[in-house]
């Protein structure tokens, strides 16, 4: 059995629909960031970054969406989520997904979460005026020069696929226009059309 | 043969000895930031995303220093740089070069990039001086709850090794005390034993 620690409106949404269409068996355990649940002691035994998502397996406790993601493809192969055994394919996927948490992630956090970066008030505020920009910059790169479509790497739905759809979620709180991105507002249709995302989508809003 | 295209300086440092401990047949193509070599036509037609490092393979581009480092170890399996079959073993080792791409990189690249984040002058200076707290205690926590000695991920060197001595790189420059980070400094000292290693930092600096 596997236990997936997640917060609403974070990245681990992208974990979760993962363990959903591999059919795995999992309980999935909700912190209120709002109470700072993931800085409570009992939280930090499983996950000392203080951040999610979190999975608690057999063998230990795995952090990072792109490392949880590979390694539910890898775990649950009938479900054929990722191109495991093809280097080029794989590291295309992981390239993919890498940008999104070193580079898409980062560049949306400079809105909620500034204070990672600075203390001053009036150096936040100047971090939360540049999100707009960033985030339609990074985006209108997905589109141009990285989704193949319909699904992120193509004809087959990949373990990129919930995680361009989690990121994507907080482009209009970003204060993105998404008429500059059609390709994103299609595949976020497509995505709650699978029975495995509404559920997850679902289950988390509950 | 592949081709890989670094700057001094930068995490394509990793992939570089990545690539000379997997003994593979490849070229390095030095870029001058500079000279604004990255924003120029031809650099942006391999990676639009203007950044280092890239790999040029016989099938395509890849991008992102931890897609890259498994690509090798994939490639290359008789250098056995990761634990590519075992899915846990596999995710950890991601786990900790997600957590350098995503975390590390992103504390330390709010000392020399900030513009990426912020327009305003005193907002890039609030970040600078943020950046000794944060990159202290991103690799105390490394210490502490990751590196598990002598290597990173225990007895045997893998992918995860020259990306956290590249990272490692910065750090005096990022104005940390590295008296209070004994195992980075003897895993620099370890690394700098191995001739792949000495051999891409000596080829990097002529």
């Amino acid at each position: 059995m596997l236990t997936l620690y997640y917060a609403r409106g974070t990245c681990a949404l992208a974990s979760h629909i993962g363990l959903e269409e591999a059919g795995a068996a999992y309980d999935a355990v909700r912190l209120d960031f709002s109470q700072g649940d993931q800085r409570k002691p009992e939280y930090l035994a499983v996950n000392p970054k203080a951040r999610v998502p979190a999975l608690v397996t057999d063998r230990g406790v795995l952090t990072e969406t792109p490392a949880i993601l590979v390694y539910i493809a890898q775990s649950f192969p009938a479900a054929k989520l990722a191109p495991i055994d093809d280097p080029f394919a794989l590291a295309q996927a992981q390239a993919f997904n890498s940008y999104l948490c070193s580079t898409v992630h980062v560049a949306h956090a400079h809105r909620p979460r500034g204070s990672r970066w600075a203390d001053d008030p009036a150096a936040l505020e100047a971090m939360k005026r540049k999100v707009p920009q960033n985030m339609t910059e990074c985006f209108e790169l997905i589109e141009r020069t990285m989704f193949v479509g319909p699904w992120v790497m193509g004809e087959t739905y990949s373990i990129c696929d919930p995680y361009l759809f989690t990121v994507a979620g907080w482009l209009e709180a970003d204060g993105v226009d998404m008429a500059r991105l059609p390709k994103t507002l299609a595949h976020r249709a497509q995505m709650m059309a699978r029975p495995a995302v509404a559920k997850v989508v679902s289950a988390q809003a509950a």
